[in-house]
């Protein structure tokens, strides 16, 4: 085996040296990355010269690195791969949607800058460097905070092992849908890299089982099942294998917040968001008589169920996601996530349940009254109206992702971090979302407080020409704590927000009190593809959409 | 010892219970905290609302974590002890000024909100949180993050030490001049706390030996010694002492950049500040024939030193910081920091060093030419004629750094971080700076690539009235990294700048190309107290300051 890979690889053509920075530019091409996000600083300052350098890769340069993360995780959501790259120490912000994109099992690489050996052998006392008590030693502070929040961690300090790293941590990273760090010395960003065979690294555990007699036999026995979906099954790309399955067995298909649109919400089988108490009432009168669970991919946390009032306690349930497969509350092992979750749709099927629910939704219309104040509820309904086939909504936390949470729309249409909710993700996200699907109108929903964080990257889609359609919904101040505890703190400034379309001299700016202004924002912006548009919605500091009043219900009892 | 502690404990009329969180706040205004920066989140919520009512500590409202944390940070250094109150996960961008606030010894107090106990035991699958993998324990995620970066970390989660890990946890931050980590669970910040005997927190080495045998006889061989002050002597306000010891034998003092201003820089034996090759030529002049060198508190990093040009091989060399003490390249143990540098000033002084450096500086004046295009190293000048008794300089990192390295200053009328050098730093500084000393006008000076990171926070200056002057100098991206390397990568978006104070409802904008602009809007800012100044200086994309133009040279060969 060893002999016959060898053998392949001496029969290729000799390949030019390259350096190890082209090399990671050209398998992160090679895996669907067009796009680095990022802020450059003298340690990465090569690798941002390589990325101008490459005819495939452009490099979008972000206003800080947190949000440059944001945008790699929503890049990676549409792209299947998302890469940030930062310099040493000072980039570290970028830890908070490192961890995000971690615990929503997003693919993401944090390529960071570093001293170089030869300099630590110096001093280890330099600029935007942590620990700097052990002389001659690299500072591997980064790399241990990092080690927190991605699955792999390299540092490609050595031309020799350099590609064998490269390609291990990248298959890594894809394999498991989680983010991973890559820390690029100075030195060697443009150090001749070392040729070596490709090398496969399968890191399945052994021959997997399928359990096709078992949940066969739940089948059988069950009345009502219903197949619950959450956001691994995107992440993994196996949607359309849950589809054949539930179309199979006529199943009706629930899926998380965070699994929004992981297929499409027109499909007829496809019954809405189950979050719990907080769901539709036509979803909860028929999982009221559900028998049997397939929880597939959906991460059973707090928000995703309801503040844990999801029934998943059935008479069957099938829990499998990434790490983990139980069966009636029977854990097992020898398990592959995929192979199971594409397995499905070949269990033999007698005769499929005769009567599942069906829930047809009609367009929504939006009728503005003249003068009428817009509300909440109202505004999302105008929103909705808007909507065309194609949009992606990426909402933001709050009152943006509990009122947006019902849209009906087409797979892979909706960007949201319901489980992690870090505030301010909306904005970036949109932009990067953009930027990788271009002939579709992005559309982002987003609160004061969380536009206040990161609404400096306006300024970078207007630099570089993207336009997505952001509605801000100004509640005046963190508007999901006011009815847990309220008080001051819960306030922020009131800005004059559409005047950013002056500061950023680019876009344009709507404010809108009335349900007829934003009905007429609304259509010019849809019908205005090439221009960034920016439509302030006034609102009151407790007016709330649906969605967002159930959830205040069950969080403050 | 026991007995007597507790019957003293004893006698003491019986407390009123307490909760923890007001514990600590009662504990964090005994240390002279009126302030606490941050951004509110459920975890946390119950303790903005416990500062709410606090009747000495106002909560200052952010727009996002890191600069809240740039704030604790600036406002320690001013005030003694900063604090930024965090909820979990979603806050952890703050690390980055944390990170900081480590490198540079600044005593900071993070405090984070978590979950209770009693959901993990139902849960771990919660909103913000990071290690989602173990149930029913706690996700310790954040600790092990933050104890890379912080010199103690402690959760609260048991109100029966929780006194006396808050009175540790605080007396190790103040005792180190290092950040800390405190966790409270949400069910904890309420929760009534334990009495707890007063126990001193000795961290002292046992007793120290102060070498003034050693010092002495190296005054003795001397000719022309010199002392170099790092920021280290101010942390540990040991300017005085500094000072006294200086005065005794006529020595000159020099500072390093991040230590300027830990004496006025009016002091007829100041000489300016050292960093190698970029110093200015007399203190050059006075350093050639240098034989003794006392490094106190210094941190010998590359910026510090002027890229690694600083001439600390004299003869005799005395290197004392808080971490380690040499003499003539000998390490000794059985050191205190703080009573080595009090005791210098009490070693016998036969006759003082006869001919000590004198440096006067005449006061800077700046002509305006009419129509003159405004240059880098012409604002500087100009900056630096309209400066005032008291006025505080805060500068962001690259030209605003360099260009004002030599303005002449009181004490404590400085602050930058050029060690770990965190762009975006000075304005968040400007800020708590401003609030730390109200009677002080405060004057940031920040280039536009820093300015786009941090800008959000002039709506926090307007919003709580606080009104530095920002002298923003826009050449058009990230200035100093031009000649290193240059690209597209470091351009930015070109903002019409003074419109945000249009869109923060405050502050006055002007946007200056000439002398006489620049000259008569600092005049009106200077005069109004009142207002924050936004003040926009259009400099051309490589016309830097002459202290920056030297860096450059050094770093480029």
């Amino acid at each position: 085996m060893q002999t016959e890979q060898n053998e392949k690889f001496s029969k290729k053509p000799p390949v030019t040296p390259s350096s190890i920075g082209n090399y990671l530019l050209d398998k992160l091409h090679e895996k669907g990355v067009r796009h680095i996000f990022g802020i450059p600083g003298d340690y990465i300052l090569k690798f941002n010269k390589l990325i101008e350098e490459h005819p495939h890769i452009e490099f979008i340069g972000t206003t800080r690195e947190n949000t440059a993360g944001h945008m790699a995780d929503a890049y990676a959501r549409m792209q299947g791969l998302g890469v940030a790259c930062i310099t040493y120490g000072v980039g570290i912000s970028i830890v908070n949607s490192t961890a995000q994109a971690y615990v929503e099992s997003v693919p993401t690489i944090v390529i960071s800058g570093a001293a170089s050996d030869s300099e630590f052998r110096r001093s280890r006392r330099l600029h935007h460097l942590i620990n700097t008590s052990v002389t001659g030693e690299r500072d591997t502070t980064q790399l241990e905070i990092f080690k927190n929040i991605t699955i792999g961690q390299t540092i490609l300090d050595d031309p020799e092992t350099a590609a064998e790293e490269i390609d291990r941590i990248i298959d890594l990273c894809l394999e498991m849908k989680k983010p991973v760090y890559i820390e690029l010395p100075r030195d060697m960003i443009e150090a001749p890299i070392a040729n070596h065979p490709a090398i496969f690294h399968n890191i399945h555990m052994g021959k997997s089982h399928l359990f096709e007699k078992e949940i066969q036999k739940i089948l059988h026995a069950s009345r009502q099942p219903v197949i619950w979906i959450g956001h691994e099954i995107s992440r993994f790309h196996l949607s359309d294998s849950v589809l054949a399955f539930a179309e199979k067995f006529h199943i009706p298909i629930v899926s998380s917040l965070l699994g929004k649109t992981t297929v499409s919400e027109h499909h007829p089988l496809f019954l809405g968001v189950y979050n719990g108490e907080l769901s539709s009432a036509h979803l909860l009168d028929y999982l009221k008589d559900t028998d049997c669970i397939f929880i597939l991919g959906v991460i059973l946390s707090d928000i995703e169920t309801g503040i844990f009032t999801a029934k998943i306690d059935q008479t069957h349930q099938i829990i499998a996601s990434k790490a983990e497969i139980s069966i009636d509350k029977k854990s097992h092992h020898n398990y592959c996530f995929e192979e199971f979750i594409a397995g499905l749709q070949h269990i033999p099927c007698d005769a499929p349940f005769r009567n599942p629910a069906k829930f047809v939704r009609e367009k929504v219309s939006f009728l503005p009254e003249r003068e009428k104040k817009i509300t909440s509820p109202r505004t999302f309904t105008c929103i909705e109206s808007h909507l065309q086939p194609g949009n992606i909504v990426v909402t933001d936390i709050g009152d943006s992702l509990f009122g947006a949470s019902n849209f009906v729309l087409d797979k892979n249409c909706f960007i949201a971090c319901p489980y992690y909710a870090s505030i301010g993700f909306s904005i970036p996200a949109a932009i990067a979302v953009q930027l990788a699907k271009p002939a579709q109108r992005v559309v982002c929903i987003v609160g004061d407080g969380a536009f206040q964080i990161t609404c400096t990257e306006l300024s970078t889609a207007i630099r570089y020409g993207i336009s997505p359609i952001l509605i801000l919904l100004n509640n005046h101040g963190y508007g999901t704590e006011r009815p847990i505890l309220d008080g001051t703190y819960n306030d922020v400034g009131n800005w004059d927000y559409t005047a950013l379309t002056k500061v950023f001299k680019g876009g344009v700016g709507y404010k809108i009190t009335t349900e007829q202004e934003l009905d007429e924002a609304l259509t010019k912006a849809f019908s205005d593809p090439q221009q960034l548009y920016l439509i302030e919605v006034e609102l009151g500091q407790t007016d709330f959409s649906i969605g967002l009043q159930r959830f205040m219900q069950l969080v403050t009892g």
